[in-house]
């Protein structure tokens, strides 16, 4: 039986912090785990660009409600969900995905959490574990599925790689060019093919 | 961070035998997991009676199609998955569950399969791990959660002695009698009660 892992920005949704970055007007939070691979690194940027700019939650929660899903996502992920089980593994933050989530139609979110002072100010966020998406494969392994990972990003390579099928959807250049292993797709429609082959 | 694992049968959808039963006027198959507690047992009667009288797998496929959700069950999983990542951990079988999941918007289920011939006999069944439901618990641990169990019946009991919370729904009286370590609720009302005070 198969089950698939998906991620949510680039892959589902738009990018959460360039909406942000663009909503703001703060040019430096454009960044993306597309450009920084080291999650870390990058999120201790964004937190310190928000308390710079005295940015809280609230802020950032406004901007989500006012996003939507790429076109398409909803009926693909609809066709998907009626053909295998879909985890969203995410590197998101439970206190915001939530607007998207129900967007999306409520699928499961593996996700992180950020820690927020009583104002509303973000002073810093917890990874549930560490490489969280290739944990989700190993642990579904475990449960005897057999698995397909689909994401865009750096974050997402550990996690392609160990799935039984990794796919990218709408890499950089820069990223499918430097894993050439993994299979590419540039449409939802090509996606599908790619998945129904396997399933 | 918390994740709910709930079972499907008896708390968000009737039992799918009983309506089996029902429909064809085949009485023997209403014996459902709260009568014989090994589930192996259970499913090799039920099918030898399938045998016996030629029903087929759009035989079955035809009465989960005509039934509906329990009253109120979508409604308690669309507030369910508001508020955490929802699994839904089934002893059913991927090949009739998907009329009542696109009932109650596609959550994540992880259940069986059965094995099925050329001319729609069912032949045998095949459990994705031994003990699945509580293993389903314990992948997710791994994965750094706290788990919240739902179930009615004996083979709910695993996974619910696992989860950090196991909450009984409208368990038989026997059952409940059996476990009364385990909380046991009755209504969707009292059930969102007692998740909401968790989480």
């Amino acid at each position: 039986m198969y089950i698939v892992c998906s991620d949510l920005e680039g892959v589902l949704v738009p990018e959460i912090w360039i909406n942000v970055a663009q909503k703001t007007g703060i040019k430096e939070l454009e960044l993306t785990t597309r450009d920084i691979p080291d999650y870390d690194v990058l999120m201790k940027k964004r937190l310190s660009i928000l308390h710079k700019h005295g940015l809280k939650i609230d802020d950032i929660k406004e901007v989500v409600d006012s996003m939507e899903p790429l076109e398409g996502a909803v009926e693909f992920l609809e066709w998907l969900r009626s053909c295998v089980p879909v985890i969203i593994a995410s590197d998101t933050f439970v206190q915001f995905a939530g607007p998207l989530m129900k967007k999306l139609g409520w699928p499961t979110l593996f996700c992180n959490s950020l820690q927020i002072d009583s104002d509303g100010s973000i002073n810093g966020y917890a990874l549930r574990l560490q490489d969280g998406k290739r944990q989700a494969i190993l642990s579904l392994r475990n449960l005897n599925y057999k698995t397909i990972a689909v994401g865009d990003s750096y974050n997402d390579v550990s996690m392609l790689k160990e799935a039984d099928t990794g796919i990218f959807f709408r890499p950089p250049d820069n990223i499918k060019n430097e894993f050439p292993e993994l299979t590419a797709s540039y449409s939802y429609e090509e996606l599908k093919n790619i998945i129904k082959k396997i399933i």
